[in-house]
C-alpha cells in the first residue's frame, strides 16, 4: 500500500495542482511555503468579487474557519458553490467547531451551498461533529484519544466524505475504509500552524489524485514524515528551528522516502 | 522580587491560559508562536459574530490595534464586554496611537465597553496617551526616552490600570509601584513584531496570575531574557536567524532562568 | 552605473524611509521584516478610517493587490488619493491580474483616484497590463519570458510610469531607459513571497531617492544578491532556510557590496 502513497505524492509533483486557499491569517503564510515546498501552487483567493470565479479554475479548494472574517465567510460560501458548480474537490477544516457555536452552523450553511469531500479536524473537532462528547480548549483539542475511530467512520457516513483526525495518531476514513498514520513526532503540537499546514496539502493531494481516501493519507504521511526528519536533522526540541526545519525536510521526501518511511496501519 | 517573578512564569507554565487574541495580521503568527513556546494557548477570535461570547471564556484578552480592520474595531467592543462582564483581564497595545488620531478614538471607545487592566505601548505612544510631548514615527517611536516613568506613573493612574512603556530599559508602573526590566538586546528592533510578541505575552501572564503589575514585569523579563539568549546562541547580529532563535530560547527560559538572570530594578 | 545603485541604497539607509504598505495577509510578516533589514520603516496601515491621512505622512505607498478584502480594496482608493495629494510615490503590485478579471477593474479605477509611480509585476501580469498575450497559473507566471523587454517598454509608455517585470532576469523600464538585473537564484522562486518582498523594497527605494528608475533596479539588485549571498551562506537547496537567510543577509548587503556585485544591464 505505500506503493500507493508515493503514487499520490508523485501525482503532486508532476501535475502542481493550484489549490484555492481560504484561510485564517495566523498561519497563512505557513500554508503557502508548505504547499509549494512539496510541489503544488496556493493561491489565496479570499475577495467575495473573485472567490466564486475562481475556485472553478482551481484543482482544490481548502476552506479553514480558523479566523472567519465576516468577508471571508462569504467568500467561502461563493467559493464553495464555484467548485460544486465544476466538480473541485473541497477541503474543510472545522477549526474550533468543538468551542464556538457559530462555527457549526458556517459549516452547516457551507453545505446548502456545496459539499465537502474531505474534513479534517483535530480529534475534538471531529468528535463534535460526530455528536460525540469531546474535550476542547479554544482552538486545542485536549481530548484524551477514545473512540477515534469511531468518530472518524460515523462522521465520514454523516457528511458523505473522507473524514480525518489529526492525533499522536493521525485517523482517516471514508466510512468504509479506515486507517491510521502513525508516523509524527510530538514537536508538532509545540508549534501553530500543523493542523492547517496539512489541511492544505490534502488539498494539495486531492487537487492531484483521484482517491480522497489515500490523498488524505499520503498527505499525512508525507507531512508527518518532514515532522521526524525536521526532528532529526535538528537534534534538539526547539520550536522555532524546527518549524522552518519542516519546510526544508518536506521539500526532501521524494516517493522513495516516502514508502520507505510511511508508517500507516491499514485497518 | 526575582522569586516573584519566577512564579508568574510557573503560573503560565502550569495553567495553559487561554489567550483571546484580536491583533495585526502583520505578527499575529509570531504572537500566536510566542504565547505557545511560553506554556499559553492563543486564540485569535475576531470574526463579529464569536467574539463576545469567546472572550468569555478566555483567561485574558489582547488587543492590539495595529492594523485595524474595521471587523476588527467592532470585535474589540464586543470582545471587552465580554471580558468586563466575566471579569476578564484585558491587555490593549495601542499601536500607533501618537500618529493616527482614529486610534485614540477607538482606545476612547473601548472604555465605553469595558476597562483594560494593562496598556502596553512604546515609549512614543505612552507619552502620547499620557497628553506629553512624543517623537513618533509611523508605528515606531523616536523618542529620546526622557520622562518615561512619570509618562507610565501618570498614564498609570489616569486609565486605572497597570502601564508598560517599552524601549532600551521596559519600565512598568501601576501608578504607585514602579519598575524598570533592563534585560534586552538592541537586535529586538531590528526584527517586526517585537512589541506585539510582548503585549501577547502579557496577556499569558496576566491570565495566570492575579497581580498584573508583577505579571507584567515578568513577561518583559521572560521575552527580553529570550532575546539576549538567542543574540548569545546565535553570535552574529542577523535579524532572520536571531528572530526564529528566539521562539527556540523562549521555550528554554523556565523558572530558575528567569530567577538567576532577570534584571530588574524596583523603584 | 553601479555607482548610482549604490547611492540609492545609501539613501534609504540615510532616511529610513516611512513605506506605506496594504498587501496580502500571505506575505505581510515578510513584507515588515525585509524593508527594516535593508533600513526602511514599514507601517501597514489599511483600516478605511485611516488610509487616507496615513498615505499623506508616509515617503512612499506601496499597493499589493494579492489578497483584496473589500475593505483593503477601499484603503486603496483612499490611500492613493491621498499619496497623489502630497506627491508620494505609489507602487502597484498588480498579482494575479492577467488569472482574474476583477484585479484589472481595481487597477483601472485606482488610476481615478490617483496615479503610480512604478508598477512591479511577473512576466505573465505586465505583458496582460500590456495587452499581449501571457501564460499564467493562478498567482504564478508560467511564461516563456519572450517580449518582456517590449512588454515592459509599452507598459511603461501606457501608464506613464515604471515597469518592472520580474524572472530569472528582472527588467526595468521608464520607456525610454530599460535594463536587465541579472543577479538571483532560482531558490526565490521556492519560497512564497518573493515578489511582495520586492515591491516593498521599491517602495523602500522609491521613497528614498528621486529618479523612480534607478530606484526599482536598486531595490531588486539587492533583493537578488542577498538571494544569491544566502544561497552561498546555506549551500543546500532548503526553502525554509534559505527564506530566514535572506533577511539576514540583505541586512549585509551595503554600498560596496553592492557595487561590487551588481550585475545590471543598461540597454
Amino acid at each position: 500500500m505505500n506503493n500507493k502513497l508515493a503514487a499520490c505524492l508523485a501525482g503532486v509533483k508532476q501535475t502542481t495542482p493550484l489549490v484555492h486557499i481560504i484561510t485564517n491569517y495566523v498561519t497563512i503564510n505557513d500554508c503557502a511555503n508548505i504547499l509549494l515546498a512539496v510541489g503544488g501552487s496556493p493561491a489565496m483567493c479570499e475577495a467575495a468579487d473573485e472567490a466564486f470565479e475562481f475556485s472553478q479554475i482551481a484543482n482544490a479548494l481548502y476552506l479553514n474557519i480558523g479566523t472567519l472574517t465576516k468577508e471571508q465567510e462569504l467568500a467561502m460560501y461563493l467559493a464553495i458553490r464555484g467548485a460544486q458548480i465544476k466538480g473541485v474537490p473541497v477541503v474543510l477544516d472545522p477549526v474550533a467547531c468543538g468551542a464556538i457555536p457559530h462555527k457549526v452552523d458556517v459549516i452547516r450553511k457551507l453545505q446548502q451551498f456545496g459539499s465537502f469531500s474531505v474534513i479534517k479536524g483535530n480529534q475534538g473537532e471531529i468528535k463534535a461533529l460526530a455528536g460525540m462528547e469531546a474535550q476542547v480548549r479554544g482552538v486545542d483539542s485536549i481530548d484524551g484519544g477514545d473512540n477515534v475511530v469511531e468518530a472518524c467512520q460515523k462522521a465520514a457516513r454523516d457528511f458523505g466524505c473522507v473524514v480525518v483526525a489529526t492525533g499522536q495518531t493521525d485517523v482517516v476514513s471514508d466510512g468504509v475504509r479506515t486507517c491510521q498514520v502513525e508516523n509524527g513526532t510530538e514537536l508538532l503540537t509545540r508549534i501553530t500552524g500543523a493542523g492547517c499546514m496539512v489541511g492544505a496539502l490534502i488539498g494539495g493531494f486531492c487537487g492531484a489524485n483521484r482517491d480522497m481516501y489515500l490523498a488524505s493519507a499520503a498527505a499525512l504521511a508525507t507531512f508527518s514524515l518532514a515532522g521526524e526528519l525536521a526532528q532529526e536533522a535538528q537534534g534538539g526540541k526547539q520550536p522555532g528551528t524546527f518549524r522552518i526545519s519542516l519546510f526544508d525536510q518536506i521539500s526532501q521526501v521524494n516517493q522513495n522516502i516516502l514508502r520507505d518511511r510511511s508508517r500507516v496501519k491499514w485497518m
